[in-house]
């Protein structure tokens, strides 16, 4: 135990000289990595010139590799997305168009991404966090990630335009908080069992 | 190893007097269940009158509580479902209602679904699978069922009204059948993993 | 003008004896409808015993033949859900499977719903209100209904629990309050058109 | 009658030097606007820098305006995309970002997009369709446009990897031709009623 690291990709669509509220829910999530001495590392995938395609590198610069590496490395990977007409963002969803052209297998013959785990983080004046965080999380079980259950922490205004995060001081709201505790914790708790125990190559090997 | 039960509720609209396309394709899964000695049983949702409410029991006959009392028995819970204007049944939706009214946890204080792994089967004449399949697999998640990797398999075919899975021969469908593999074998390993592991009861416990 | 009438399924899971915040939110709609001239019928459809299944009439004191006589002869649908796990009611889902079942036409042979409008109203105490009508305003829109800009009006509060529409005071939310005049207003406005000018029977006719 | 646009938007990922099997559905949709002498325009969306972000005009060599430009002056736009992973491409999720980033009004006070008319076209090899068209349509009617009914065509195979619309002679599918005919003519009939009788500038006009 101890050994684990966290990647999180922060799909906003401001680069990182832009303020996020998105990052100010992660940091909950990463102080809480830190009290298990997991080593997080939150990326703007903005800050990225990611192509647009169904492959591992669509060449001409594009720098979807750099970011596939990381997620290569990591044992527990977060998406984390804004909320924008009720949706996950566009970035997120190109991300996940990306992941979905990665067809490599570890030495076992798994998909790539077989014993790690996945979950989500949403932020948005309003309504939409379950709709952006249910894609993202059930694209990734589909791509080979495991969920643990309660998988996501949200923070929306009420209905219309409003502050954010930060401005509507969202870290007082108790369900959210609950939610980062809960969905923190049980990526940690799902990535050391499986470390420990992966899911054997039977039935879930490509021929 | 093998002290595991699945149990699988088929959504459908029909009762099970009336030949289901989705229970086809459940055939399969539980074949492989029975191959790794694993008890299963399939229940058509339709055939109890399931009342309509967010609580255990609403009274009145309601039969709900026979179901949830096999749900809290079972290791692995699969929701199926058919598609019906592109997306899951009203069925499968009142059981996720019924679901999301249950507030019992634990003796460790953890919601009653942990250490639980969910799935789901879709089958349809057309359009819908993954919709269908999306919404189940991320309420399970938020409900506290922990997802395996590739946790589902559907079949349907092209574009508008066509024959279903049995009549259209759908289990000769290559993709159908590597996703039966993947989710049955899935869902048994991480189960198995979970029953020797469980999810320690820190960060998830309400007060 | 002026001989419009307007039909609203509430399809809250509760039935009339019952409060529903949902029908609060309604009685906004249904004044700016009186205002108009317009007659307005608000109906809960837990209320009625409607059968499950993709037809008409599926017999045994089905009730939905009467709620689609109503539906047969109104102007403008107004399809109203609460919110549970962040997606629509499964009484409005079992709604809309009952719309699909029906494949009649009118005399021009354009499917029954030409020529009527569609909206939606949703409330709950927390997100989902976008995925909840997003379903409903595009389920509708395949089957023949049409769709007026800004067809929606709903209310939810910030994340977790919490108190509903009543409670919250939710009728003092601006964005709501334009909602439903924007969608209220949109939906006569398109039904008075559409009354003068149908869509003619072109490249919409079954064979 | 017979002065109307059409703008269709292919939101596929690959630029106008690959062949794009949305474009070829296209095909049979322009061929009817043909035949009504109405003047369409095809764009391929990944031919165009379009920014991230929610406003009119990001900066930097944003090629967003170019494409607004061509909205504000068409009577009816379509915004095709390509599915992956069961879900609209996105480059589509960022179209409907760029237009959520647009807050203009007509000379009657009324959002920009009022009285234009807008459909959804699909393709993909597999399922996804109606998921896809179902964002897109929902967001398009919240951002002011109006949806008639029948507003979508798409084609898909059945589940799993395997030939598109081109290669699998999709335009044989008698659905997907009958939506294609039931599309464009509720677009061009919806078109022309508004035309003639554009919706009163009553309840919608932001303050």
């Amino acid at each position: 135990m101890g050994n684990l690291n966290a990647l999180i990709l922060n799909c906003s669509l401001k680069k990182s000289d832009e303020k996020s509220n998105t990052d100010a829910l992660l940091k909950d999530f990463t102080n809480v990595f830190d009290s298990k001495h997991i080593k997080s590392e939150v990326i703007r995938v903005a800050d990225y010139e990611v192509a647009y395609g169904i492959a591992d590198d669509m060449g001409d610069g594009d720098e979807w590799p750099k970011i596939l590496e990381k997620i290569k490395q990591t044992d527990i990977l977060i998406l984390a997305s804004p909320v924008w007409l009720g949706e996950k963002s566009s970035i997120s969803k190109k991300v996940l168009e990306r992941l979905n052209g990665c067809s490599q297998t570890n030495d076992q013959g798994q998909p790539i991404f077989y014993n790690k785990v996945a979950g989500s983080v949403v932020t948005g004046n309003e309504d939409g966090a379950k709709n952006a965080a249910g894609d993202l999380i059930f694209g990734l079980a589909q791509l080979g990630f495991a969920i643990p259950p309660n998988p996501i922490a949200y923070w929306v205004g009420d209905a219309g335009p409003g502050p954010s995060y930060v401005e509507a001081e969202g870290y007082k709201n108790e369900f959210t908080q609950s939610n980062i505790q809960m969905a923190s914790h049980n990526l940690v708790h799902l990535a050391n069992i499986l470390k420990e125990r992966p899911i054997p190559a039977e039935g879930n090997v490509s021929n």
